[in-house]
C-alpha cells in the first residue's frame, strides 16, 4: 500500500502536468474496470465462503481456494484509483468522490481489510470451521467499512 | 478444467430442467463478469509483462508479480461459460455462441494456454530475461488461439 499511494502522488503529479495516465492503464476507464474486477471476483469469492459457511457441511476446499483468492485480490485495486477515474466505466464506477480525498483514510481502511483477509485464508488453511466463521465475520466487517462511506449504493 | 466442464454439463441439465443458475453466479449476468473480470485482469497483467520486455531495462520484480497473477486468473473464467450466459453483460459479453457449442475445442485451448502462462510463471521466477520473452511469446500465441475464433471483436 505504500507504495502504491506513492505511485499515485506520482501520477498525480505526471496528470497535473499534462503526461498520460498512469502507465499500467491506458486510460482512465481502463482503471476503473482494473480495480473494478478485483472487486468482483473478491466479493464473488467472498460470497461462496459464506454460502459454505451457511450449509450444513461446508465444503472445506471450496473455502481454502476461495480464501487464498480474495487475499489474492485485496492487493490490487488501490494502485488503479487514478486520477481523472473518478467517473466513468462500464458500468460506472461505484466509488465516491470522497476516495480519492480521504487517502489516509483510504489506505488505512485498506490495511486494515488486507489484514483481516490475510488472516481469514491462514484460518481457512488451519481448516477450523469455527474459527473460519469467527474470522469470516471479521473480514466482513472490514470490507464493509470501506463500502459503507466510500461505495455508492446501486 | 475436467471438473469446470462437467459442472458445466451439470449446469446445463439444471437449466434444462428449470433451475436457477448454477450456485456460484446468482444470474448469467453474475458469471459474464465473473469471466471478464479475470480476463481483465489477466490480458492487463500481461501487458505490465510486455511493457518491460520492450523496455531497455525490464524490471523483473514486475514481471514475477504479474506472471504469478496471471496463472491465478488462468484458472477462472472457464467455469462462468454457463448457461444463459451466452449473450448479455456490462459491457456485452465478448464470447462467440461457438464457445457454447465447441466445448472440447475450448477445454483444448484453455489447457493449452493454462500451461503455457505456467510456464511463464516458472520462468519468471528463475528470472532469465531470455527466457521469459521466449515463453511470454509462447503464452501469446496459446491466448491468441482461442480469441481468434471464439472472441468478438470490439
Amino acid at each position: 500500500m505504500k507504495k502504491t499511494l506513492c505511485l499515485l502522488a506520482v501520477a498525480g503529479g505526471l496528470v497535473t502536468l499534462g503526461a498520460p495516465a498512469y502507465a499500467q492503464f491506458n486510460k482512465p476507464e481502463d482503471a476503473i474496470r482494473y480495480r473494478q474486477s478485483a472487486f468482483v471476483l473478491m466479493g464473488n469469492n467472498f460470497g461462496r465462503i459464506n454460502a459454505q459457511l451457511k450449509s450444513g457441511s461446508p465444503d472445506l476446499q471450496v473455502i481454502q481456494s476461495s480464501a487464498a483468492l480474495v487475499e489474492v485480490m485485496s492487493k490490487l485495486p488501490y494502485e488503479a484509483f487514478i486520477p481523472g477515474s473518478e467517473t466513468g466505466g462500464t458500468p460506472p464506477t461505484r466509488a465516491k468522490p470522497e476516495v480519492f480525498k480521504d487517502t489516509d483514510k483510504i489506505k488505512s481502511l485498506a490495511e486494515k481489510m488486507q489484514g483481516e483477509v490475510a488472516k481469514l485464508n491462514t484460518v481457512a488453511k488451519a481448516g477450523d470451521i469455527a474459527a473460519i466463521r469467527a474470522q469470516f465475520g471479521e473480514a466482513g466487517k472490514a470490507c464493509k467499512a470501506c463500502h459503507d462511506d466510500y461505495r455508492k449504493d446501486l
